[in-house]
């Protein structure tokens, strides 16, 4: 059996999958190769590779391994026709972006900026604006594997959370719930807003200008989701017009952001280039998580963790 | 009966008082007013101004609420003299101080300073280290009030706590407990290294060069606690010599910091001005406590929050 990967893991993540597989022929390189493709069984790819051809000419493949959540540049449509097991790495990103979302939500209730702009100064300042997470309300609209964690953590700080979904149903984590129809409502509550919503027909454009408006003056907006939630100008003007405090944008409509974007000089703006999953412990997780499926794999047991339906995409 | 504050409170903050307590003088002044502190029963003071010769004018005195927590430019022995009543504001610095410690933390794992610089010239890179909270452990020198908080947020992010005090004894918030003379055997084991001691004959240069010789490179040290728990040059020349990752430091052997202290310029220190207990709720939970205290003074009663005894200073 040919297990085919088109990213490098470190030299000693390769070893251990080699010593707890050696009937396995892994082939670690960096881009897909796409004569071995044409044998491999086997495909683990970040999946933004993989096109409609390449599943056409790999004949031999069974199952592709994306260590990656979002799927929006697979080839579904071939994938399902040929019912090729579909994997990701869903609830790998929980840990790194909900530690994000609070070292960011802390520096700015802690003023760590203004901290670190006198350091270089030389500045012994007492006068640094110094707020607490404790006792404020967070509206998470998302409260899914990533934004449960969210809730967790705040929870702990002594925060109020109140999540937001399609259908208002009961999620972790959360002190209360409300469905997308009632964010305008709840927003004059909310200290903290974040976004960890995919992009969906629903979801686009969710927020407008008059969300923002709605919004508290001492409000942070966290976008951690998909840059469509909000039309970028509604966005820019709210911070213009000072609607809210701070908005915390790891998304944008378009990545990278221009190097002549207004984004980068607002004041109150925090550029997060798309990084908030990043992590030392990724690829770790991500080969754990193969590790354990193909062991199932070639057991030919049903019990594989994190299986798409190529049909719907999730 | 004449209740006089050294310091202003915010106008709110005075009617509340003013409203709860009709019955009472309150003079509301910024600086210590003398002649009235001839004839005041109650004094409110953040502790630095009280000289032994104030005690001693002062004939009605009865009660010293001091709003802060330490104690150490208190004329201790003339209270004790007089049997006044002295009460501190223990407990309220551990919200503020461990949410900094954690902003601290998330902020170095997460290279805010780099993200934050890349910002400031418009650089769309994803090449920012980004390491995880979860998973370290953390060696918590001193797991009182605030160690404990500090112990609670560290677990509740999957950090392992191993706390510290002169007896071993068992602490709220501490996956282990060690002495102080099995602090070298630990510190190998340690991802972060934070200090809340306060100074005293036993913690005054407890940490030495050789501790940070026996600390990991990767590791964090952070001092909250007292300037003294380790001598500076020893301190200057493990971080010189990288025996360590990072110095947080809130505080220091002599506060403030000399502009031309080595401190500011070095890429491996965090310069916090002694500001992690400052908080926009500080004033807020100190009169709080002052209020309840007040009505159990009024009353005669002996359910007295926070006494301090005199005679020992804690």
């Amino acid at each position: 059996m040919k297990v085919l990967f088109s990213f490098l893991p470190k030299e000693e993540q390769q070893l251990r999958l080699t010593n707890q597989f050696p009937q396995i022929d892994f082939i670690f390189q960096k881009g897909l190769n796409e004569n071995e493709l044409e044998t491999a069984d086997v495909v683990v790819t970040y999946g933004e590779d993989l096109k409609a051809f390449h599943i056409n000419s790999a004949k031999e493949l069974k199952w592709i391994m994306v260590a990656s959540a979002g799927l929006e540049k697979m080839p579904l449509q071939e994938i399902a026709a040929r019912d090729i097991l579909l994997t990701n790495v869903r609830g790998i990103h929980k840990t790194p972006m909900a530690e994000s979302i609070l070292a960011h939500l802390l520096s700015i209730k802690k003023s760590l900026q203004v901290v670190s702009e006198n350091q270089r100064n030389a500045i012994w300042s007492k006068r640094v604006p110094s707020s607490e997470l404790f006792g404020s309300t967070a509206l998470i609209l998302g409260p899914g594997a990533i934004g449960g964690e969210v809730g967790r953590l705040l929870q702990a700080f002594g925060v109020r959370t109140i999540g937001c979904n399609r259908s208002g149903n009961t999620s972790s984590y959360m002190d209360e719930m409300i469905s997308f129809g009632s964010i305008k409502e709840v927003l004059p509550q909310a200290d903290i807003v974040v976004s960890i919503l995919p992009s969906t027909e629903e979801t686009r454009g969710l927020l407008t200008y008059e969300h923002f408006q709605s919004m508290k003056e001492s409000a942070i907006f966290m976008n951690y989701g998909r840059g469509d939630l909000v039309k970028e100008l509604d966005l820019l003007k709210a911070l213009e017009n000072k609607c809210i405090a701070y908005a915390v944008l790891d998304v944008f409509e378009q990545e990278p952001l221009g190097s002549d974007h207004p984004f980068w000089r607002m004041p109150n703006v925090i550029v997060s280039p798309h990084i908030s999953s990043h992590s030392s412990q990724y690829v770790v997780r991500a080969l754990e998580i193969f590790s354990r499926n193909l062991v199932a794999f070639l057991k030919q047991e049903n019990d594989i963790e994190n299986v798409i339906d190529a049909t719907r995409g999730y």
